[in-house]
């Protein structure tokens, strides 16, 4: 049998978040194998409470990491990087990516006490890596951080693209223009597969560039008349220089708040992406600076509820308390699901007097991903056998197709866990893998569907109740039962407080129950949970979650 | 000491829904009260879990009740009148409202068995209605629902206009167009205060008319060939009929899915607001029609999960399931913070390769709220000393109140609970009054800060553990001590299951306790709680919340 190239999403198609792509060139099923980036999503309350972080289930990949060649990251944002800390001693192998991104890798990898020098630092193309059958190079192109890149995957089945997150901005301010010469270089002798970001397909209009918000921003600073703060999506390193510059032109000293806007401008510092950015100071010296001399840069532009913008929003941050006539500028868009925290944060500033100014103009923001005509423009420069559609929810991934094939191009839907075989003059399936999402929760990893989250969600729609029950050596009941009740009204229909209702309920029941019921565990916890869930069905109008614990004096 | 006129808003000023706004009239603290409108607002995970429908808190109004002289309801929307049935009871007065809305609120109060009879059905302005000092009459204004009405309040301190929800459209197709020279007419002797819709106070163009959607929609109607699916929101009966009627000449039988799209299109009927709506057929009947001859009019434009829409998405509905090649198009916007339900509905139809089409080409859709070029236009027709903003968020509030201030008028913000005295020349604070948000639960009420919901969150966030302790006559442990876990992790750190490691904690300590520990409940709670707490984050990373049983034989 002969050799053939796979394409595999375990994380990222279907969604966006947690991207994790595995391609793989060999045997059937003895492919050798490189994953392409290893992000995270991020957890709601609706789907998932109380979990810290959402990572793709890399199960599939462990059981074949035998085969696993090397991990390479196409830039540094959270959805990309933000579980090579977590996942790294589950793989094993070399993580390869430029030098910023690098430089983020590696302090994930401290964090979580894993061996930074297995994050291997490459240069952009046309230097390549070699990973068993593949050559792996780091083509530039522009995107909201630093150094993004798009793969050059070169395998014995020809040349695949993978885009990774990008937008077409020859005027990025901060990185690599995109050079359409360069890539057209790169792909003119045939591209095999074009796997390519789908994010803004539904945006009709091509893109703007970074350059062309810093006047409007600069206009917008140099008015303010008491402190400005302003909030970038996931500490855009270009926009921040864009503002830091303007408060400074405006005489204002600029001060950096929130942990991750900390790092990733020291990560840019460090090596070299970012220059002539204006000095900081610390927030204790931004306290005692008037507020007209003041500009914050800071944190949550998507509501967060620790990030600065924040707390900020809530009161005193790191010794500075917003008050009337101050200006709060996010350059940012809010990302759809995330409108309520957003505008808790915008409401909090309004009672405060504090005048917001968001991306509703249009005037302080614009996205890092390619919009329609920009997706159709690299196809075309591109110019590949087929386009598969990633990073996106099946919506977009499904768009994104219909629009390769209107232009001629063979293109599939291919969602997490759809194993493709790209060798051929289309995409073919090739196989489904079992995959899905693992939680970080407190500092461990479950399954999501393990049902530890499902029971969380229970709980917080319907309430619990405890039933403990004492019974003796001849199973003869010792003592009522007892009721605890958690997240539940106290007083119901029928005006005598809930718990006396169930706990009399129980109680009558075990006087009733035959030696038969009185057993066997399994009987008693079935047959008490259905008369507590009627019971307050009767009294409150729903049935809660029931916990009963049977105690055997033996 | 002499009279005054008072303004109070119970519910919906520093949010957007449960509507409640109380006026009075009299002497200080002896006014003579009215309530205009009694809405709802819906429950969502991240605050308010598991519970059914919200309401403004009206134990003020209650205590006051043999102040009150009635209700007034300016239109039949969910937050506007949602609450009629179930707070009726606690306020005992007439509730007056025009036919349509009456015939809504009418089958509310039978809903909860409440008396009928006790909602009046009233006619138009020049009609009005006297209660106590006020005299009452109901102004039409077009909105997205027929036979919205402002409502014209005199009072011996002048007269107030409450616009309630209203856009400007002088085209609605069904009900009453705005009428400028009416309006003008009402205000020409001078108008005290205009309470005021700011839902839309962001949006900068003059609104669009009901009109202009027409076409479009019959354009896309008559160029679909398979099913053609359409949701609006709240079944807006102007939309649903220009759908309707665009189906019938594409030659497509109508049929209506869900309980409120057919309850408000029956009291349409009913009341006589809407004539020449095509006959309908039944889902039964729908379900043998050929696809490309049917269109089905549904609930469910934002996300709600028991709606119409939410159960295509998710297969078989009224025998009814939809594939490849249908239409489905929501005629109505995303509310913000509705996003992730109505985007997984949409990534649910992509997967089945139904063709989505939604409001952003804003073709098919346009608001029922006036923008802020409508709302300075109002405030110059109707001429009052005074604007106060209703109906909004904090931020909707501020800007409403300083657009009028730009444009000379007296303006305030005042959220729930703030008494203002509308007497003067420009609005100023009587006091403050103690309100908030009753939650409906299952069948009881419960008040948002009783702490109910509180430990739903928490057992969400972090999982509950169950312990029990069983001690026998002389306070000593009998046997060990027994937990349960819900909605956390069972095996830890140290690879033993959780439950075994706290058992073995919680049974360490019994063994230790002294005497005095051992007979006070509550310090052996406390104890366990805090002990559990400790283990359960060295194993697993996160503190539980912890029910403490203690059972004493005695």
């Amino acid at each position: 049998m002969s050799d053939r190239l796979i394409y595999l999403p375990l994380g990222g198609s279907g969604e966006i978040g947690m991207n994790a792509y595995v391609y793989g060139f060999g045997p059937v099923d003895n492919e050798r194998l490189i994953l392409v980036d290893i992000g995270v999503a991020f957890s709601d309350m609706e789907t998932s409470p109380g979990v810290d972080l959402i990572f793709a289930d890399i199960r599939w990949l462990e059981e074949n990491k035998h085969r696993l060649e090397a991990v390479f990251i196409t830039h540094g944002h959270e959805d990309h990087i933000g579980a090579v800390g977590h996942y790294w001693d589950r793989l094993g192998v070399p993580v390869y990516a430029r030098a910023f991104t690098a430089n983020l890798a590696r302090h994930k990898m401290a964090d979580r006490g894993q061996p930074e020098e297995m994050i291997r630092t490459v240069s952009a193309w046309p230097e390549t890596t070699d990973a068993g059958p593949f050559k792996v190079g780091f083509l530039p192109i522009s995107h909201s951080i630093p150094e993004s890149a798009a793969l050059v995957i070169d395998t014995p089945a020809g040349r695949v693209i993978h885009s990774g997150d990008f937008k077409l901005d020859e005027t990025p301010l901060v990185g690599e223009a995109f050079d359409p010469e360069l890539w057209a270089e790169v792909s003119k002798d045939g591209v095999q597969a074009l796997i390519c970001d789908s994010t803004n397909v539904f945006s009709p209009h091509a893109g703007r560039s970074e350059a062309s918000v810093g006047p409007e921003i600069e206009k917008l600073v140099s008015q303010a008349s008491s402190m400005v703060v302003a909030t970038t999506f996931a500490s855009n390193v270009a926009r921040v220089k864009t503002l830091a510059q303007a408060g400074e032109r405006a005489g204002r000293s600029i001060c950096l708040m929130g942990r991750a806007m900390r790092r990733m401008i020291e990560a840019a510092m460090q090596t070299g992406v970012l220059s002539d950015f204006p000095k900081v100071v610390s927030p204790e010296e931004a306290a005692s600076i008037p507020r007209e001399n003041l500009m914050l840069l800071v944190t949550g532009s998507q509501g967060e509820r620790r990030a600065a913008s924040a707390q900020l929003a809530r009161g005193k941050y790191n010794g500075i308390t917003l008050k009337e006539g101050d200006l709060f500028l996010f350059s940012s868009k809010t990302i759809p699901g995330n409108e309520k925290g957003v505008f808790r944060i915008i409401n909090q500033f309004s009672e405060m007097g504090v005048d917001v100014v968001d991306d509703s103009t249009g005037k302080y923001h614009v996205s890092g991903h390619a919009n329609r005509p920009d997706l159709l423009r690299l196809h075309e420069i591109v110019n590949p056998k087929m386009v598969v559609p990633n990073h996106g929810e099946h919506r977009h991934l499904r768009e994104h197709a219909k629009l390769a094939n209107e232009a001629g191009r063979a293109s599939i839907v291919a969602v997490n866990g759809t194993m493709l075989d790209l060798s051929g003059e289309q995409p073919s399936i090739a196989g489904y893998v079992e995959t899905g999402r693992t939680y970080l929760d407190g500092n461990t990893q479950i399954g999501a569907m393990d049902g530890i989250i499902r029971d969380r969600i229970r709980m917080a729609l319907n309430g619990h109740v405890i039933v403990t029950v004492l019974l003796d050596e001849d199973d003869e009941p010792l003592g009522d039962a007892w009721c605890e009740l958690m997240g539940l009204l106290e007083i119901g229909r029928s005006q005598a407080p809930l718990v006396d209702v169930l706990e009399a309920d129980v109680t009558q029941f075990l006087g009733r129950a035959k030696e038969k019921t009185l057993s066997n565990d399994d009987k008693i916890e079935g047959d008490i949970r259905r008369i507590v869930r009627n019971s307050a069905r009767d009294e409150i109008g729903k049935k809660p979650e029931v916990t009963v614990i049977v105690s055997r004096l033996s």
